[in-house]
């Protein structure tokens, strides 16, 4: 099989033209967005060039079908609020690139997809999630995003394209190849990263219900201050987790909503997210039963109210070992002594596929370990490489 | 002097339809919103009826002159974002009142004010700053809200309105009549408050920055993660403060903005307000070191960057011996038991009126101490109580 790195490359520079940030390769593209579903129908023209069935899934969900069983490869082509070029791009245009140069050379029958909202705009993973059956469409049409927008309401615009659900039964497995995002590779000067298992995730949020009131004429002691009781449960979150978590595991508090949110008020309510990953369900469990005895204890204390959003999330869940060696074995063929063993920190649809499918993954280095954010970025040499040791494991199968 | 409660209550029931928030008497009157432009055109209306000349000074500061020498009193009528019925708008119907029987009377002339944005969309009484020459319009017209619209963009729909800034020395002093938005009042069953001095106020917006990441494969031991440099200062000064703070002593964090701001990234910047308020300047001063010196600390061990914006504030204010005693001798009168000398815990334009006329202050109960919220009322009786107090202290003058 081979494949083409100038034209895999220019695909995937074209890409980032959707939505791009202005900001150094970033862009913009979150589910849905006007960004999101240009970029899909960009991507839809280019699976039927390369032979593909062009099928758009009830989510939104992006698939290139080649004719009767075929190796499923790809990720996802939306992006987080701010996000690199590379996030899911690199798995979509990678499985393109495959995909084409298998066809080329009469090698296996490859189809490519692009799940919708893998960044959790609605939740964690949806589109994959949806199609994997954990989630009815009904159930996931509830789900809103900060602003208040329903995923029924924000699917309606791609409602004209939509077909059914693919039957998952024509895939014989699914690998999807994806950056890093995280340090491990770069600083090792590793290019592949072979993956054993993907980490497990929760993602709830959380509300604390005090007192509004003026922040001149309530003395201290009388306050029920919302942010306070935000503070001390985080600060005691970080204490009771000692006992309980690896350096692997990790837990983050990235949004934060204050109201009224003004200088002059003593904020009456904060409503906040709490995510946390590991890759032991038994230890997720831990530390979910810390973060409610904890935001329990300190309600009792401050005196405020507390209530728990819907918690979102994935098991841990082992790649296939079939899989596994055969992204091995290419990966020692074109990367011989710089690739490693290595789990995942980050969730992908990979874990929902693997409900239906032997699942695989492979990783290539974030520069600086940075990602979800602009600055994002691989060595395009990398880049290659891991498309030759994914289409050399795809050859193998 | 003949005050009318039943007018004077009418008229306080009519300012509330402008901005009513159909939650409780609660309103939303923000300064130069379009509620608050029309409530003052309303005001403007009811001035000229009592024989009042209606001017607009370039802030939109609304005020009633008398002619000659005159008694100003009055206070505001713009809200906060989520304001009650009486914060303000009780002290300029309050004054209209006294204005009107003054003038029926034969009594003292009575001018009536109605500062602009007492409530701080852009600042901290920023009408009654201006006014007072403590901030000049050039500079305050560089002054933003949270969404980034500047003051200059703002007061340019009332432009069409705006007379020169009114010259002081018309007036020989001025009273301002107020809720007291805290719970001492309405706990010991008192109607009315004779104010001693109004406690000084800081506030400022500090921002930490640190390094925005993917939640999910940042080791904890890489990260800088501004939410948690904050949570980290606001533990920090809540220690500090305890030698330092008396009971009368004040401080809020009531904004906070996280960017990104999605549950699957580190917080590469929290942006927060940081007020405190205090009677004694020397002690508002030690706040500000320890406060400076917190986030220093915080910032060098966390690793992340620091800065602080803009100080606004008001110096600690007493108020002027012989018009509380005129206020005092109309309480014994009035309420006789039922009322007592105490500290403004709240800022009011009566500290920047204080530059250039001797101020006195009076407060009636807020029910639970409540304020700066819907639920904010007050027991019709003592509304009216405090406006014979108001009333006969204008006449012992």
């Amino acid at each position: 099989m081979n494949i083409n790195p100038t034209r895999f490359l220019s695909d995937l520079h074209a890409l980032r033209q959707f939505g791009a940030s202005g900001v150094g390769k970033g862009v913009v593209r979150p589910a849905y967005s006007e960004a999101d579903i240009t970029a899909r129908a960009w991507l839809a023209q280019k699976f039927e060039e390369a032979g593909l069935k062009v099928h758009y899934d009830p989510m939104g969900s992006l698939f290139g079908l080649a004719d009767g069983p075929s190796v499923l490869l790809g990720s996802h082509s939306d992006s987080q609020p701010e996000g690199g070029w590379l996030d899911g791009a690199l798995g979509v245009i990678a499985a393109l690139e495959v995909a084409r140069a298998a066809k080329e050379s009469g090698g296996p029958a490859v189809s490519v997809v692009s799940f919708q909202d893998e960044e959790g705009r609605f939740g964690v993973t949806t589109g994959s999630t949806v199609w994997s059956g954990e989630l009815t469409l009904e159930e996931a049409d509830k789900l809103t995003d900060r602003t208040g927008t329903t995923l029924a309401e924000a699917r309606e615009s791609m409602a004209s394209q939509a077909g059914n659900f693919v039957d998952p039964k024509q895939f014989t497995c699914f690998i999807e190849m994806h950056i890093e995002q995280g340090p491990w590779l770069d600083q090792a000067g590793e290019a592949v990263g072979v993956v054993t298992d993907i980490v497990g995730i929760r993602d709830m949020r959380i509300t604390f219900e005090g007192e509004q009131n003026h922040a001149g004429t309530t003395p201290m002691h009388l306050r029920k201050d919302a942010f306070q009781a935000l503070g001390a449960f985080n600060a005691l979150i970080g204490e009771r987790f000692k006992n309980v978590v690896t350096p692997q595991t990790v837990w983050t508090i990235g949004h934060v909503k204050l109201h009224p949110d003004a200088h002059s008020i003593v904020p009456g309510r904060a409503t906040f997210s709490m995510q946390w990953r590991d890759g032991d369900a038994d230890r997720l469990g831990r530390m979910e039963k810390i973060i409610r005895h904890a935001a329990s204890e300190v309600a009792e204390a401050q005196g405020v109210g507390l209530s728990f959003g819907p918690m979102l999330g994935l098991e841990p869940v082992a790649m296939s070992v079939d899989l596994r060696s055969a992204l091995e074995a290419s990966a020692e063929e074109h990367a011989a002594g710089r690739w490693r063993k290595m789990p995942s920190g980050a969730l992908h649809d990979a874990t929902n596929v693997a409900r239906y499918l032997p699942v695989a993954m492979l990783f290539v280095p974030s520069i600086n370990g940075i990602s979800h954010a602009f600055e994002e970025d691989t060595d395009e040499a990398d880049l290659v490489t891991g498309l030759e040791v994914l289409a050399g494991a795809v050859a193998r199968l």
